[in-house]
């Protein structure tokens, strides 16, 4: 059990703490593992259109995500989310929640259609859950993405229209 | 026969008059019709890491672009170009010319790969010289950019590794 709501400054704490932890693994996210936490608050809460967390009953962090456009002017009917989960609410459905949250938000927001830009290939339990939330593989970036432990590694675009 | 160069401050108002008109047009790249100087300041020559100009003998402005990296961090290595050529220069080779270019300054700060995000599918002639400079299509993104005269049309990703 589980609520999502709009980001809250006293949430930031909680929130740094827990991207701090998820890219220094350097397996997931193109954040570099040693960014410092003012360019992730950049990153997180100040450049994307909004920032959200989701919370347990007694309000602890469980994940957090954010949501912008893609690209300015004439691409800007595309939204772009990124989703972070706490390794402790894994298995939970908080990042597929998260991820049907962002879209009903992109669509009340006008948004048309939601990209993925750089989703790494060997996450395949991300893979398999934006597909099955109706994303489709719509590219496929060769060693685009510098992976801690493997090298550089594919990265995937990832698509949906959101329809209306 | 044209020059590429770096650019310096005095380029900005033979810049600004070519991006706004080609930019009206709305046709080829995301920056709205009706984005400000100051915007587009930001956008050509705040933002990228470097800003070129290519020039005719007697100094005439006959294209632009920039070189960026195309994500932060873990994907760093992948760089970003976005070019202009003006209307009068067209079919002289410069956006050949500028690409061919941007791939050598790439190289040398160490880029491995130059990725574009939003290629409109409708503007076959830049597919198409792309293509012939050694970009794959990798993707393709449905109803992904606003063109002003045919409405929503799809975007090619385009990538290329830089080898060494």
């Amino acid at each position: 059990m589980f609520s999502i709501r709009r980001y809250q400054d006293s949430d930031w704490p909680a929130i740094w703490a827990l991207l701090h932890a998820t890219f220094q693994t350097g397996d997931t996210y193109a954040y570099a593992p040693d960014s410092s936490e003012a360019a992730i608050h950049t990153a997180w809460v100040e450049l994307p259109m909004a920032t959200y967390v989701a919370c347990a009953p007694d309000g602890q962090l469980l994940g957090t995500y954010v949501l912008k456009q893609n690209q300015p002017g004439l691409g800007a009917h595309v939204s772009n989310c990124g989703y972070v989960v706490a390794p402790a609410a894994q298995g939970q459905g908080v990042a597929s929640a998260m991820c049907e949250h962002s879209q009903q938000e992109a669509r009340a927001m006008g948004f048309l259609a939601m990209q993925f830009n750089l989703v790494v290939a060997t996450n395949q339990r991300a893979v398999r859950l934006w597909q099955h939330l109706g994303f489709a593989v719509v590219g496929r970036l060769p060693r685009a993405f510098r992976h801690q432990r493997l090298g550089l590694v594919d990265a995937l675009v990832m698509y949906k229209e959101l329809g209306v």
